[in-house]
């Protein structure tokens, strides 16, 4: 049997892996590697903010007790560990959704509950509303479900809607997906108005909202604006009846390495999500969990606010020095926290064309934007991330990026 | 919206919910928690034999050094631990299988390497040949793909082919699946004649085989048997046009709790397989990587020798008990390795019906044979895990059980 025969059998996998591309993370992790390129690639946590030495603490702690030692390397629950879940209760409940430990799966990361949401709602041919541009991994995690996806326009929720009223229905269409907070890659925050008008949206096709909140914690300026699913809740429905499935993570405000976020929803999605779990892997390492519950009850404001003041200062950074150097025909979204910045270089520029150029000459690195779009369109944008590189090497790859844009302007 | 409208949202999972039972391993932690209930039914490795200060040195070195925990608690790769793959090179290596490290795939336990396979090969509709009976948490992995079960009668080859003949061709068949030593359930191990003419079969309908080797480290006599990768390999056909799968598992040799194992395949299968952990959840955590690739280098050899020595004694236990307790209308396997046995209790006897009773008032525990076929046929068998009670435990929980055989009888 050649190999080209036994690939013939997984054709469903041909046709996903032809939608799926190349890892984000896993071509910045190269380029990054290359001595002298300043990476704006990434979305990667400054390992500097690790709060190392506390983690050390806690997994020897762990495992110097013979009970918790022999918990934390056994096979556990599915719907993860039940301090930490209790954790997630508070941390929701302050931000204005009553829920309690049933309403919360632990997940590998954030990225596995986007992954989850497509097992959940998805079957082939079915439709994902997703904003243009939007995070390039949920597009990754939902294409392996094949969904159609169509975009989902928050200013303009009419034309959103219009899309399924004439020829098409909407009941084939399964969630809209969305990052609220300083998004990825646009670095935008949905104002209370916006949220409004998705969940008239979510209300009026019957269907689902992922909402993807992976950066809320990051916030530099402003007031907080209450989560989707908070709002959903505060019409009077409760948890177990909201349309919502909040997905949540540690990665941004602790480490990405223990790879552990949070599902929040009705008790019968959770119910469901977990079966999914267990069919999938079983459970997220109990160990982990038990540190990253240590570290939640002792530390996550603390570590937030550590985190806020070293992005701030990086994200004025790299204002500053757009301001300073780009040409005219640049525009920059203003970003209230994460760790994007979303550039539209303007002048008819194809920024994916133009990467190699960056890489080679200018010797900065960024995602171009058509990486953000289902459809893959040519784009003039670029995702700029100031969480890694320091301000100096800020200051110095938007310089260098600034020229590269107008003399290809 | 109503949470049955928003449910009815999502079609595909609602039909896969009903395949999908509730997890052994959730059910039976709930059931050992029971005080006085001697539980046979969790394949769950004793934690007496974790090597709890090694792991908690090897991670007290990883966070002590700053380029190591910073490496540790970032985001990584998707096809995992350059040194951990290292190893399982040499470990497939000295199995017969010559391979390198773009052969191998780190998965989150070797449960997330069977969702990986589905997700891989497997179309609704499709068909998966599973022996009757096989291992639950397989036939939960590949029900996410909605596939049609087929039994794979391993003795009678023929027999199996046949089910494709006629009326129906194999086009739709994608793989068969085995888990070749000291099976779960059945304690069974496939003899090179069976491994053979499995291949033989695999050649003849042109499809794959996943080759699920959790316990093959654990034999506690007989000599080893070459995985079905390396015979597929003898023929003289190359790791790269190899129509196996294989799965492996740091699980019962180490720890659980880490949720780490390896698939070992053609390196076109691997890059796909990588898209598919990419989109899943990014990477197993670096960190437990790290740990687990210092804990083979070190310790892999020892302490498969020290579980070998440590089980071959529960093992002994639980048949010297069998032999002296139960009924003449019972039968078991007796298994060279692994960490189950399978009973058929004959008789009539329905064991899912009698397993209330078992807890109840013989206050043991077991896993009903219904659980482990895909269409729930009856089953007058049971699986009796002698991994984590204690030989005294064994002994008496037995005792117990060949007294309510008896008496069902």
């Amino acid at each position: 049997m050649s190999d080209a025969a036994l690939l013939a059998r997984a054709p469903r996998l041909a046709r996903r892996a032809s939608r799926m591309q190349a890892s984000e993370i896993r071509e910045l992790l190269k380029i990054i590697e290359q001595p002298g390129v300043i990476s704006f690639a990434g979305g990667i946590p400054d390992p500097a903010l690790f709060p190392v030495d506390a983690i050390r603490q806690h997994y020897s702690d762990i495992l110097s007790d013979p009970a918790s030692a022999g918990r934390a390397l056994q096979y556990s629950v599915s719907e993860g560990d039940a301090d930490l879940r209790d954790w997630i209760v508070d941390h929701m409940r302050s931000r204005g959704v009553i829920c309690d430990r049933d309403n919360i799966l632990i997940t590998s990361g954030s990225q596995q509950a986007l992954e989850f949401a497509a097992k959940l709602f998805l079957s082939p041919g079915d439709t994902a509303l997703v904003t243009a541009p939007t995070y390039l991994g949920a597009l990754q995690a939902f294409a392996a479900s094949e969904p159609v996806f169509r975009d989902l326009d928050i200013a303009d929720i009419d034309a959103t809607v219009a899309q399924f009223r004439e020829p098409a229905d909407s009941s084939d269409c399964k969630f809209a997906y969305v990052v609220p907070d300083f998004a990825n890659p646009s670095g935008e925050t949905m104002d209370l108005a916006a949220r409004r008008r998705l969940l008239d949206l979510a209300e009026t096709l019957d269907i689902a909202i992922i909402e993807d909140s992976p950066y809320a914690a990051l916030r530099y300026e402003g007031e907080p604006v209450a989560p989707i699913q908070a709002l959903d809740l505060a019409g009077g429905r409760t948890i177990d009846h909201s349309r919502v499935v909040f997905c949540g993570s540690f990665s941004k405000v602790f480490t990405p390495g223990l790879r552990l976020g949070w599902v929040c929803a009705s008790r019968d999605l959770i119910r469901r999500l977990v079966l999914i779990k267990q069919s999938s892997d079983l459970n997220a390492p109990a160990l982990n969990q038990m540190v990253v519950a240590r570290l939640t009850a002792d530390h996550f404001d603390r570590q937030a606010e550590r985190a806020q003041a070293h992005y701030r200062a990086k994200r004025d950074a790299m204002l500053e020095a757009l301001s300073r150097h780009m040409p005219a025909h640049a525009r920059w979204s203003e970003p209230e926290g994460g760790m994007f910045i979303w550039l539209t270089a303007g002048a008819g520029i194809d920024t994916a064309a133009l990467l190699p150029r960056a890489i080679e000459e200018a010797r900065v690195a960024y995602v171009p934007g058509r990486a953000f779009y289902a459809d893959g369109r040519t784009s003039d944008a670029m995702r700029l991330s100031f969480s890694l590189p320091d301000c100096a090497q800020i200051r110095a790859g938007v310089e260098r990026l600034a020229a590269l844009v107008r003399q290809a302007g």
